[in-house]
């Protein structure tokens, strides 16, 4: 029974890795044709252009539309929180949830300043959340096990979160959404964000730890010893993707590389919020590398190792705002610059239309 | 009769300017005290945070709101393009401005994605635009003279342009608008826009003068020494601020200085789209240093003497995003973000509020 039960998780995640298409490379050609002959000077609106284009490339039109868009928040409790790692304490992971739930968090109001729905999960926290309302229900494990003395979470455990989360972005997808944004909340996730981001760069701990929600210099010291234990307990040259994403945890990072997957799966675009979001990117296109093509980066975290993962996966975001909370809100933030870009490429009148004179150098 | 036609105009200039009022530092206090209450770790949404500031300062409350945004965009010719410094023929400004009323433009597009209104005003293109649908009348010339032989405009139509803005913003703001962009249209209007930045800021014309719609390397080159010419010409070590803008022009760069002078009036943030509008600003803040403080910078444009702009206004963009198109469209963009700042701070839940346990460490 085990064995079978064992199989079933991990025949469904290969089977939605191989489901994941390339883009469209003609679509995105034929998107730049239309963004040349648009009423503009050739390329003046900039990276507008190129986030049009790449949406053209993902939906293999060059009318892309970004109409229905939702932010799936992912949350999970980290047993590394035991190492002191956070100024706050473990409980505030469920009491953000509780304040989601509410619509009194930053989120709440910034998807909602962007037509954005809010799609709550719970993947691993401490504590029973089903008393609030509207928090899915996909928890994985009541908090990861403490990475500095073993893994956060088994093989098995990490595919349960990649599935829930691939399930999520599905139904939404199936929903209509065509826009995706990752937001997450668990006390200690930059910690685990910082490890995973070593592991899947290769890069020293020293350049991946940071002071996540207001840790000062000695803590963030104590934080490096942390992250650099945690590897050395759980990761080898031998480790693979899953590996390393069920090593660090957490169930709400693992979920995230699932909304990635699944959102690919079905041609959506999914918006990279910041760090945790980041390191669930690493994890996404570490198991599947065509993943990449279907996510954008929302914004440039304040946390140093969020230009790493940035660098790692040639992603150049679309904001820049010193933001550092998470919760999805770089992602929200730049869907409204995703919804202009696809509106601006898809609704514009070409000179030919519009009857207006070209360059007389052209 | 002249003499009289002439004091009156002058007299209202100055009342508006005598009306604008300085911004509020207890309510923008009051925000920074609410901004570290709200549920999420102090100063985690970085810009954000600065933006909503910003707007409690203006607004005299920590409860700021921008529900109601529109983008002004006003056209107008230039006498200088007889000198060759566009690529595209005169006649693309009607065009334009046809194609802004028909709704096929990049503003079009933008505006709507974000919510804002988009308010047409004619305010010296050559040719009727009377004809067309939505274009607001307020043409105090139809194209300028050229600069490069002798001023632009006179001081009386510079005043009439500047009044004629403020109109169009007071009428806004008086209809519930409490965010107002700034944009335009006319072709030549980087040359004036130049012009006006080298006499405001008392730079050298070779670090304010650009590419505009795709100038070439030698065309950028004749553009200085046009540049160059129109101030020798024109401005003098004695000449006001007034005397600058209608030396340079244009009509439409007048009119958007009057936008903010208005807009400040009725105490609306104005946000102040790219190098035209910078130049507008500039105008604006040199005829009255305090409406400095009701102006936001939206993106980083990629013409080089903005950046000149900004530094003199010391303002710090939103956005940059490699835009050089104009038209407000970086204003537009910004709007969503504004907006997002803005119910932040007003919609957010305090930590008391929430029952969310704060920093140990606090």
């Amino acid at each position: 029974m085990k064995a079978c039960a064992d199989v079933k998780p991990n025949e469904r995640l290969q089977h939605l890795i191989d489901s994941i298409r390339p883009t469209d490379p003609l679509a995105e050609e034929r998107a730049w044709e239309r963004l040349d002959s648009l009423t503009k000077p050739p390329r003046s609106l900039g990276r507008l252009e190129e986030i049009a284009a790449a949406l053209a490339r993902i939906q293999g039109t060059d009318h892309p539309s970004v109409d229905r868009r939702a932010i799936i928040l992912m949350a999970g409790d980290h047993g590394v929180v035991a190492e002191g790692v956070s100024p706050y304490p473990q409980s505030v992971t469920w009491q953000m949830v509780a304040n989601f739930a509410a619509g009194g968090a930053a989120i709440n109001q910034i998807a909602s300043s962007v037509g954005a729905d809010l799609l709550l999960y719970d993947l691993g926290v401490v504590g029973d959340t089903s008393v609030l309302a509207g928090v899915n229900q996909a928890k994985v494990v009541g908090g990861t096990a403490n990475m500095r003395h073993g893994p956060a979470l088994t093989r098995d455990q990490a595919v349960e979160a990649l599935l829930a989360g691939a399930q999520a972005a599905t139904e939404a997808a199936d929903g209509g959404v065509r826009l995706l944004g990752t937001g997450e909340m668990g006390i200690g996730n930059t910690t685990a964000a910082a490890a995973l981001t070593a592991a899947y760069t290769r890069t020293p701990v020293e350049r991946v730890v940071g002071p996540g929600t207001g840790l000062d210099h000695a803590g963030v010291a104590h934080k490096m010893a942390v992250v650099g234990d945690a590897l050395s307990r759980n990761v080898t040259h031998d480790s693979d993707a899953l590996d390393v994403l069920a090593a660090l945890g957490g169930a709400e990072i693992a979920g995230l590389a699932g909304v990635m997957l699944g959102g690919a799966a079905r041609g959506a675009c999914v918006l990279v919020d910041g760090f945790i979001s980041g390191a669930a990117a690493l994890a996404a296109v570490a198991l599947c590398p065509p993943c990449r093509h279907y996510l954008l980066a929302s914004h440039r975290s304040m946390e140093p190792g969020h230009t790493v993962q940035l660098d790692h996966l040639g992603m150049m975001p679309v904001l820049d705002l010193d933001l550092r909370l998470g919760e999805g809100t770089g992602a929200a933030l730049a869907m409204a610059l995703v919804d202009a870009a696809c509106r601006m490429l898809s609704g514009m009148a070409t000179f030919q239309e519009a009857g207006v004179s070209g360059s007389e150098s052209a």
